[in-house]
């Protein structure tokens, strides 16, 4: 195997990928074509397509996310960055105030361009820092009024982390004695249950609204949830319309959110589960690190010791040689020296065994040094 | 046939359609199940999903798009109203002028709950009226700063009328003299293409953006393009993003596009022949009006006399009598004693001879009589 060098072409990751058969995280994705396919059965015969968000198809389905997350509405969106943008511009217009309480490593600040800032004027006031999510303590030292709370579950830049339940009743108990709404953004509540043991009706219930995405852990083509109080959902309806979201047709979104809510839903707890596995096979690994240890949700960050291109040109060699995709994505740490790896568990994980797991990245570590 | 009577039940408009088997507007529309099987057999074997706007798929979808309007680029976004929305945004920055010269029946006015204002901080100047399209006469009279002044072609509510070819040409020169960007909305430019007898680019080419939508008569599940200069296309990008448009996968939408374009583009110039023919046929009928007469794009209104609800109720019976649909909707108008439906030429058109056409709509007539 030759050392990666910056005169050679950039390798073509997807290609490479694309020709993987067996996965360690998540598993192999279907191509367009077989999706399609899939999304033709899953329709019936007697199906009729939603029309600008009306429709039984759409209708019956955003009964069912509010019933899972035990709230009065739900809207199906087209996206997360929609749906969240949203929540704060009808939580911060009842309120009377335009800063949101979030935090800075959040989606909202970090993946969305500055959309609630730029497009609907709001500012922030950041709670928590780049080593972990905030804490009731945090809210209680804010010296201005806000419009709305977002708390991220779990918070992926820091390897999918959770709050303790207890924190969380603290947190939802202030925003509620402050009369500041509570919105989640929930894209991963589905993999945060298993960790908490409640339901999601129990967690949603903390907070005053709920987002939810069906394209991460459930698979389906994009698309998301806002939950929350009728009024509420109804004005954000208003907005989905202005924002050109308000679709003629949704419905291969919402038939693939459905299958996969029906499909993989129940498999959250198995995955919750295999996650640990392969932190415990990965632990004592010399010089890696898993964050955090043990994994919360179904996804962890793995501290590989070298530079970020050795180790993304490892784990291309690993997968051209073995046919086997390791991890999501590599990224730089703010350390010199440890590459950070994303990886979640899905029906992929469950086909590799401990000591495989191992060995593979014993491949990697070898690499790398 | 018994008369209409307020205290019945509303009668299931969308369930007698779809029992309908003959359509004299467009066609009769495929099943959400028909639709992604039709889907699934367009997608090649080997054809990736798109990711985040990236991936071959859209972007030679968005590369054929923008060769058709000769413009440099395109992007491909959810819907008409985030592309129009964005567009204004976008040349009102570029401008530093929040006013946007506009008909007050257009799109952006009428069907998009004030986006442009309530979203993005812009307002109206109101160009033509209620009874025609605007013309360079109203751009010279304006006395205010414009950001960007936008025409839509056909302008739907009037009939999808358009403007002689002369009128574009020189709204176009005014707005270049004026240094004023011209946005076209251009969600039926495939319909208005014949009437003009000019090729797409040589009409795109008097804007200097050009939205185009591809669930109207192209027949795709949903989706839009605006095309234009590229950095004013990267721009848009940008704001796609912040809007919520920037999915994850597109792809079902970007298929839908691609077939319909390749299906029904070399379609239309029968379609337009289809639509006259029809006016033909009702011309002489008692107190009937086709408007625009004779028809300029491929729809059209008919004024029929009568109130609404009888018209509607008439085309209810007729279409549970002989399982043909004869309008996409009736509409009330300005004038009481007459009820507007519009009617678009497409494939279920070409079935009907003229003198069945006629036939049809004198049972309509004396049902309402």
């Amino acid at each position: 195997m030759t050392e990666p060098s910056p005169s050679k072409p950039p390798r073509d990751r997807d290609a490479i990928r694309a020709r993987c058969t067996r996965f360690l995280t998540r598993q192999k994705p279907l191509s367009p074509k077989e999706t399609l396919q899939a999304l033709a059965d899953e329709a019936g015969a007697d199906e009729a397509a939603d029309v600008y968000g009306k429709g039984k198809l759409i209708e019956d389905f955003e009964a069912k996310v509010a019933s899972l997350l035990g709230k009065p509405a739900a809207a199906f969106m087209p996206s997360g960055t929609m749906v969240q943008t949203i929540a704060l511009r009808v939580w911060c217009d009842h309120q009377g105030v335009s800063t949101v309480g979030l935090h800075p490593l959040g989606h909202l600040e970090r993946n969305e361009a500055q959309a609630y800032r730029t497009m609907h004027g709001l500012d922030a006031h950041y709670l928590g820092d780049d080593t972990r999510q905030f804490v009731k303590k945090d809210l209680e030292a804010v010296a201005e009024a806000l419009g709305a709370v977002v708390l991220e579950m779990p918070l992926r830049p820091l390897g999918c982390v959770l709050l303790p339940w207890e924190e969380l009743v603290s947190i939802s108990a202030w925003a509620r004695e402050h009369e500041i709404p509570l919105h989640l953004d929930g894209a991963r509540i589905w993999e945060s249950q298993p960790y908490y043991g409640k339901s999601l009706a129990e967690i949603a219930r903390l907070f005053d609204s709920v987002y939810v995405s069906f394209y991460k852990g459930i698979g389906g083509l994009a698309g998301a949830a806002l939950a929350g109080p009728k009024d509420f959902v109804d004005e954000a309806r208003l907005w989905q319309h202005r924002q050109g979201g308000r679709l003629i047709q949704l419905y291969p979104y919402v038939l693939a959110a459905r299958k996969g809510l029906a499909e993989r839903l129940p498999q959250m707890a198995t995955h919750h589960e295999a996650i640990r596995r392969v932190a415990d096979a990965l632990r004592g690994l010399p010089g890696v690190h898993v964050t955090p240890d043990p994994p919360q949700a179904t996804s962890m960050l793995i501290a590989l010791p070298g530079a970020r291109d050795r180790v993304e040109a490892a784990v291309l060699d690993l997968a051209e040689e073995t046919g086997i995709w390791l991890v999501d994505r590599t990224m730089a740490s703010p350390i010199q020296g440890i590459t950070l790896a994303e990886l979640t568990a899905g029906a992929g994980t469950l086909g590799f065994p401990s000591e495989e797991i191992r060995n593979l990245f014993e491949r990697v570590l070898h690499r790398i040094a």
